[in-house]
């Protein structure tokens, strides 16, 4: 049974967060800035050395292909992206990139030929740190978001996307458009503490969990902190407290898939001796099933209107609704057999992010694979794995790409 | 028994009400801008056509005087504040020194001659808007503030008080020093909704609380809002709102005169998919007993340290320790002999909010009235005070003086 080279693909993880790199050890690479651009044309360069060819679309997507027998036959597909957060770590996301040119690095120093071509595929701008939303390109690919949609988005500058991708050299002629995919892989930090708590060495992940975002304003009466007495107020503060601890409730009832999490709040009049007339917050749920994510948001309503006993009125908006993704069965059998032919550990497990393959799961059997991070920290320079996960993680997406691409 | 001219007091009232009035029906009358100035002016011309002498002080204190028999007693004090909040109300501070004016016009109406001096002052930058801290000319007088930290502060626009003083023509030449005084009154709205939810016509103020102000900073662990499960979390938002809920049993358990308020929150990184790491907040606790404060503060101090549970941290800074005033019984009781002959009713009652007098009870015999305000509401365009509400309490400030001007 063939094994990457793992100390190469440390080797070029390491050359790879030398460009955007911080002084923490992180890396700064935005969506289609000039390391954005340095990073793409190493990937490149490295793809022409290997003798695979490379071809962009219209969003900028880079599209490395390792020919097989009959290119008339879907490809394989993997793949994730080079662009980073502010300040992000050195894994999300670009491991997948270099896991996959692994991949094909291997499968030509062991001479393999296989039925299907493999596409390694980096998406442009999945973190949405620069241009929003995330998942651009792949959106687009995948007949999710339109062209001109994703062209007009603007950075903080006024720049547009379809500027910085013509300022980077990176706008191919051909469109941003679906093409037939035999099975899609793209393997991942978890950014989250599952596996590294369980000592797995690597999570199927079956789902990508449904989101669902709320805007909600509490609005109480701004009195006065000394003259007022408890029993007088209409506190939006304590409301909001109220509030936030049923948020929480709802999250540890749907637990371990549930999350509930208020990342924002805004108090009015947000002065030391002035109880709050208004709390403005965010409320965001997330579970791989429609039926739990219905639940989450009538137990919220519940819990807005109970704060009517408080004398505080709450509205709920609801700004965004994200149905789950399942992914692939038979994706998930391949990896679930690599995973047992190297021996190592697995578990079925949730992706709580999005990622690009959730759009392309709309229209191409799909799934992903997670090795573990340290503590679970991501989007974040302190962001780390260790070399073994990273060498497994490689071999799992070797056996899971080489068996769907020997399928005819 | 003689009354107060009510009709001509409300008129005053109305007058005042113009200068500065906004268009919502209140008034900002910020300390030492224009409008203050035309406000003192027209207060000093009122005083000079009912032939009282009007002195100002280095912090602009006006003294406007009505002599009695021996002008070496000690006088008796009456008065409050001409500035107000922006956008603040018609009657607080300025009701009490209108008050005030009309006793004076009344005793010069019924030609009563008293043993002692009366006199009226208005105290500079009560409020603290555009001037922090509050009560900063009375504390100067009083022997609690250097003049030159009063002189020094400024406001947003970089203007100092002793400029904005010499601007508007107010820096008086006569140092602001406490002088001796027999005894001081202030009559001022409530602020609060107890007088008028228990259909009460005067609060006889035996107390001011004391206050304790601080700021805590919880700190958690930013983490990934999707792919970090609930028990993984060290969330500083939910251990807030747990926190939040714990000071909100304090004041509870100290009611009905105990307060305690969180009016300001900021939460870190206050993104909606982020967990937050940290919230930085105010809480402040008001009682009229220093043993209370004490047990508030422990309580504060045990609810912080409970956080550890929920792996968050909380430090604890005091920023302020006011101390309860207790006003002079001697005063009260004049105030309730004055109430008895009159046939109001009346309670004895702590004020939660600071005023000049608190300063002025520092040397000297000193104690306030209130009158009922519709709902409590105060700092606010919409503060109302009914006419009858306003005869009483200046019929009860008349006679509170008149007997003590005529003690020799």
């Amino acid at each position: 049974m063939i094994h990457v080279n793992a100390q190469r693909l440390w080797t070029t993880l390491e050359m790879l967060a030398q460009i955007g790199g911080t002084p923490a050890g992180g890396v700064t690479r935005l969506a289609l800035s000039e390391e954005d651009r340095i990073a793409r044309n190493l990937l490149r360069d490295w793809a022409l050395e290997a003798g695979l060819t490379c071809d962009v679309d219209s969003m900028g997507n880079m599209f490395i292909r390792r020919v097989g027998k009959n290119s008339t036959l879907a490809p394989v597909m993997t793949g994730s992206h080079v662009d980073s957060q502010p300040l992000g770590g050195n894994y999300d996301g670009i491991y997948g990139v270099l896991a996959g040119l692994e991949v094909l690095r291997t499968l030509n120093d062991r001479q393999v030929q296989t039925e299907r071509d493999i596409v390694l595929v980096n998406w442009t701008n999945e973190e949405g740190a620069r241009f929003a939303p995330a998942m651009l390109a792949s959106g687009v690919w995948a007949g999710q978001l339109t062209e001109e949609f994703a062209w007009s988005r603007m950075d903080n500058k006024k720049v547009t996307v379809r500027e910085a991708l013509e300022a980077i050299g990176y706008r191919g002629e051909r469109p941003a458009r679906a093409f037939p995919v035999h099975a899609c892989y793209e393997l991942h930090i978890e950014q989250g503490p599952i596996l590294e708590d369980d000592a797995i060495d690597i999570g199927l992940v079956r789902a990508a969990m449904g989101q669902r975002w709320f805007t909600l304003t509490l609005d109480g009466f701004a009195a006065h902190a000394g003259t007022t007495p408890m029993h007088s107020r209409r506190d939006a503060l304590t409301a909001f407290a109220e509030l936030a601890l049923k948020v929480e409730e709802i999250g540890y009832h749907h637990a371990p898939d549930g999350r509930a999490t208020i990342g924002m709040a805004q108090v009015t009049p947000n002065s030391r001796n002035v109880v709050p007339a208004r709390v403005v917050c965010s409320v965001e749920f997330r579970h791989p099933e429609q039926a739990a994510l219905e639940a989450m948001e009538f137990a919220l309503h519940q819990a807005a209107e109970s704060l009517a006993a408080r004398g505080v009125t709450a509205s709920v908006e609801r700004l965004f609704d994200y149905a789950p993704i399942a992914f692939n069965e038979a994706c998930l059998a391949r990896t679930a057999n690599a995973v047992a032919a190297l021996g190592y550990s697995s578990k079925l497990m949730v992706s709580g992010a999005g990622h690009d393959t959730c759009y392309v799961s709309k229209i191409a059997p799909a799934s992903m694979i997670f090795i573990p991070c340290v503590k679970g920290i991501s989007h974040n320079e302190a962001e780390r794995i260790l070399p073994a996960w990273s060498e497994k993680g490689a071999n799992v997406l070797l056996h899971s790409v080489l068996a769907a691409a020997q399928e005819t």
